[in-house]
Order: structure tokens, then C-alpha cells, then sequence
């Protein structure tokens, strides 16, 4: 029998690089994006023809309307995304209020749908030791909480919430796909790319990205608008 | 400083008592419905009115598109809604995947963008004893989850999951109502209600309202299609 998983993907380089592990581990994969009234609906685009190339199982995108409740950068019209450099706060604008609570509540309503018994996140804990919901014992704690709130739970099928990435930095990530054989051409990092995926190039995703693929010593295939 | 709290709203009978209790309880109560493409479109309506009579804070709908990914009676429109006494599953196929968990991670999202301390849901384990996603461990392993997963809860502002009719049955759930003053034809339970707000008398949703009325010994103002 074969392992089915659940893959939350943004189309972001993280959580395909995670997508890529997940197909390496020899899992079944179905992928979810979650449209959640994000600026960089480029991600959303990526992420179809991302899932495509690795799964024949159909892309699924759940809409979530945040931006009904407001709260973040992302999301919020009135709260403008900051270029890297421009804030020194511990928890950063652009994150996003209980936004891995609701991707990974969603993800736990499809595993129960398809039968899964992981999901699997693109978290890191590195890279952004400012969000409160990339950290190992948060994962620890929903996948507790998940194994109580399913009927397959209930029934003792286990479900593990699995984070390939969460001790990795950025190169490293970027090296893990790279041996993989993922290309990252097809990935969008940027919170304000445009509609053609074309990345600003100054927001703190893209810096992020661009120091990565320095670092990992490798060419970025990011296209860039400026 | 005033206690805030969210409430989740449904416009059902339980979720409008959980709401009167928590205004009861000294709560500025913040009420959110989730949409997540149920057939019962009358509850959503019946919310706004609800909260409109208790709360002068504005009423929140967040739209999730469940049906995207399946797997319920009542998101599904492959599945039937049976009649009452037609299932004699342990967990019936109006259960929908992970929807507490969806509705209690939205709910933190608003929590933690109007600094609530507090999220009421109107939960009860007595008569839904097959929904995994009622029962108090469940909630507290959610609860442990969430003060990990937020800025509020990072930085030592505990947020609590209050549960008021998890131990009561319909009929002291309408007693409890009734004490507190509420008005319940204002409230639809139906699984299959018309754009009206008119139930169908026949499913299970109507089936333990009814019942419960009657235990309660108070008049049912709930208006029937049929």
C-alpha cells in the first residue's frame, strides 16, 4: 500500500522544496494551496505548475478570506510590506495572525478526505525565528491536537505532521532541492511579485532568497522585474 | 480594561446560547461565522441578526471553500443528508473533516488581531458524542496548541478556550438560554432550512431540537416548511 500524504505548497521555494522530499520519501503526494487574500497571488500561479511536475494526483486550492479579519501586512491593504531593513520588531508585519493554524487545519480536513496519514509543512525555524508557528514544539503540539480531532485519529490511524526543512537555513534548503533535482526556476518568493511571477528584487523574501542561493553557491534563476 | 472574547457563531442554537453566556459572563464579545460552503445557507443569515441583538461589535464572516476538497454531507453535494434514523454509524456523514479545528484556528487568527483572551464555541459532547472534535480533550490539546502558536500567546498572554455547554444536553442548553433571556426564534438549527429560515422537520439537526424543546418543557418557536 502505498503512503499518501498532504503537501501544503505556496509556491514559494520552501514549501517546494518540501514537496520535492516528500516525493523522495516515496509518498503519494496531494498538494493544497491555501488562497488566503495574499498579495502574491504569483505564488499561487507557481504552485499549480509546481504540483503538475511532481504528482499526477489534482492540485487542490482552498480560499480563505483573511483579509475579513485583517491583522497583517500580507493581507491587510492599510499595513504596506516593508523592504528588508525597514523594521526591527521580533515578529515581522508580514506575518500572518494563526496563519500555519489554519494552513495545517486545512491540510489535516484533506488527509482525512484522501486517507493520508502525514502532512507535510515547509516550515524552518532558522530563518524565521520571529514567527511563533515555524517552531518544532508548535508542530509537536497541533499534531497532538490533530490525532484527538479526526474520525482516523479516533480510530487510531496516526497522523504525523512532518517538517523536512525546519532545522535547515535557506542555502541549505536550496541545496537539498538542488540535489534533488528541483528547479527552482518555477518557484516565486517574493511578497510583491507581480502577475508575470517577477520578483522586486528589495522586499525580506527576496533578500532572503537571493543571500540563499549565494550562499548554496548557486545560480538563482529568480526573474526579476527592476 | 474590559474582557474580549470571539465567539464562534453559527446562528444555530447552540452557538447563539455560547454567545449569551459569554455576554453573561462580562465578555466585549467579537462574533465570527465561518462559510465553508454548507448547505444551511439560513444559519449564516440568522448569525448577523443574532449578533446584531447582542454585541454592538460588527459581525465577521470568513469564507472557506470546503467543498473544494470534500468528504461531508453537508459541504458535499454527492452525499445525502440522511433523515433522522437512517444512519447507524458511530460518526455520521454530517461530521465534516477537521471543522472545529478550521472554525477554532480562524477564530485565533481574529483573536489574536482584536487582543481577545477568550474564544467561545458552543461545543456540547452529550448529543454529538461522534464528533471527535467535541470532546474536552480534544479542546485542551487545541488550547495547548494555540498559546504556542501566536505573538499574544509567544509573549505570555494566555488565551483560553472556554466551552460552556460541553457537559449539557439540547434541553439544558435551552433551559440555560431561556434563563439568560435569549430569544431562539431567532435562531436556525436545520440541517436543510430554506433561504427562510423554515426547517424541514425531518433531519437530525431538527430532530433534537424538537426533542429538546420538549424536555426543556418550553414552547419550540421554530418555524417549520412543512
Amino acid at each position: 500500500m502505498s503512503k499518501k500524504c498532504v503537501v501544503l505548497l505556496s509556491g514559494g521555494l520552501d514549501s517546494s522544496t518540501c514537496l520535492a522530499v516528500a516525493k523522495d520519501h516515496g509518498y503519494d503526494c496531494y498538494t493544497l494551496s491555501i488562497d488566503y487574500g495574499q498579495r502574491h497571488v504569483a505564488e499561487l500561479e507557481a504552485s499549480k505548475t509546481i504540483a503538475k511536475n511532481i504528482t499526477p494526483n489534482p492540485h487542490k486550492v482552498v480560499q480563505i478570506n483573511l483579509d475579513a479579519i485583517g491583522g497583517s501586512a500580507l493581507t491587510d491593504d492599510d499595513i504596506d510590506v516593508p523592504d528588508y531593513g525597514d523594521s526591527n520588531d521580533a515578529i515581522p508585519v508580514t506575518y500572518v495572525p494563526a496563519r500555519n493554524t489554519i494552513f495545517l487545519s486545512t491540510a489535516l480536513a484533506y488527509a482525512e478526505v484522501v486517507g493520508a496519514n502525514a502532512i507535510f509543512i515547509g516550515v524552518t525555524a532558522v530563518d524565521y525565528s520571529g514567527y511563533p508557528d515555524c517552531r518544532a514544539e508548535y508542530i509537536q503540539a497541533f499534531e497532538t491536537m490533530a490525532n484527538l480531532a479526526t474520525k482516523a485519529g479516533v480510530e487510531g490511524q496516526k497522523l504525523s505532521i512532518i517538517t523536512p526543512l525546519i532545522d535547515l537555513d535557506k542555502s541549505q534548503i536550496i541545496q537539498l532541492g538542488h540535489h534533488l533535482g528541483f528547479d527552482y526556476g518555477l518557484t516565486v518568493s517574493c511578497y510583491s511579485a507581480n502577475r508575470k511571477g517577477e520578483a522586486c528584487g528589495v522586499c525580506d523574501s527576496c533578500h532572503y532568497r537571493r543571500k540563499g542561493f549565494e550562499a548554496a553557491g548557486l545560480k538563482d534563476p529568480t526573474r526579476y522585474a527592476s
